[in-house]
């Protein structure tokens, strides 16, 4: 089975119904200098807020610009359940490969907070580079949804102001043998904020702080997991608790 | 809590009792050398093998050789449970990677294997570098034992040489919809293979001659996941089952 390449429309692009749309840039340098499409071929577009569809290009202009005509589209409802990772923010080199799991593994956000052991200042908002990961990565895996992307200033505080926004939320604690298990099941049954100190961990008034406010202390087990290892093992556990279900 | 730095003391150096070892070569000049560390300082050493125990420096020679008096050592058993991959070999950037977090979470062993799409030929043993790694992962996260490395010939037929050593095995296949979703319980309640194919996937003939063999086909639902995204969901799944059961 062959899979159709896919591309990246954005939402404000998208067509209402079966007509015309244009792809620019450089996913139409893409298209047409380096896979060399040429006219009547089909492509799967998306943008990655569940619009998707297929596309039969019908013209070029140059290697820049490319238009198509809408074979079938169709509309995946927002993810109702699953997780968002609350991550603190790290110099990691392994944040972009995060956003890449993210995606893979149906994450409905990830978020980067400020907490009193990061490192490094964390930027004001998302960067262009993440969200540009995080297309790249569903072109591949084709998911019609991308996590939503944000950064929540503030420190726990700010943590706290976006937690009405979901059914449950969970500190990821890095507890000795006694702490509880996150239960993958439970996690899956809504929509589940999971909050991850960053790499130096969390400091103990802001876990409790956090324990006070109702978030529920959760650990993966006595051995200590690296940030990026407990973070993925959250999605892998919630993406397979969601199928099972 | 501070932990304790952890250093690599090979099996057949490892004293019989209370007694003296030495450690030489580039973990001692990291603790000499880097950590500046002195007399009386405690460590912790383990050998990889399940031996793991705290030891007191008691004298350097120079920044190349130090020699411990054991406080306490113990014996992890081997484990019984678990999971070892076998994954197809690939020319991937991220085969160090999955090395380090097949020792965080705990595998049994990470085998390669050649298969029909393979890309680059599989070296006749595990290289040196490999076995480093997984070292240096154990002693972030403290585990006793290190996954077996091995690499196994012969394509499939080599895959079943070594499927009788595990209580079950599966083939991890990008199956559409209709796949049969890995169950963690079962995948964690004794000794299990799960071969993964190379990033171009298994041949149908390797596939079906596994299956005949009675490999038990599994998936980790429709969406497509990259090579190291699904190895690293078994780990993640069967760690969490095994902590669970």
């Amino acid at each position: 089975m062959t899979r159709l390449n896919t591309y990246h429309l954005p939402t404000e692009c998208w067509p209402e119904e079966q007509g015309l749309v244009r792809l620019d840039g450089p996913e139409a340098r893409h298209l047409l200098g380096v896979l060399r499409a040429r006219t009547g071929e089909t492509v799967r577009l998306f943008d990655g807020f569940g619009h998707h569809g297929l596309f039969e290009l019908v013209s070029s202009t140059g290697k820049a610009s490319a238009e198509f005509r809408c074979l079938t589209q169709g509309v995946e409802p927002a993810p109702t359940r699953g997780v968002a990772l609350a991550l603190g923010w790290n110099k990691s080199s392994r944040r972009d490969w995060l956003l890449e799991k993210g995606v893979e593994l149906g994450a409905l956000g990830i978020c980067f907070w400020q907490a009193a052991r990061s490192q490094g200042a964390m930027p004001v908002e998302p960067k262009p580079s993440w969200r540009e990961k995080c297309i790249q990565a569903g072109k591949q895996c084709q998911s019609a949804w991308l996590p939503a992307l944000r950064v929540v200033p503030g420190g726990v505080e700010g943590l706290l102001r976006i937690a009405p926004e979901y059914d449950r939320c969970y500190l990821l604690y890095e507890v000795a043998e006694s702490g509880a298990l996150l239960d993958p099941v439970r996690l899956a049954a809504g929509r589940s904020l999971v909050v991850l100190g960053p790499e130096g961990g969390l400091e103990q008034r802001e876990a409790a702080r956090l324990a006070d406010a109702g978030f529920i202390l959760a650990g993966l087990g006595p051995r200590p997991l690296r940030w990026e290892t407990a973070a993925l093992s959250c999605l892998a556990l919630a993406h397979h608790a969601l199928l099972s279900s």
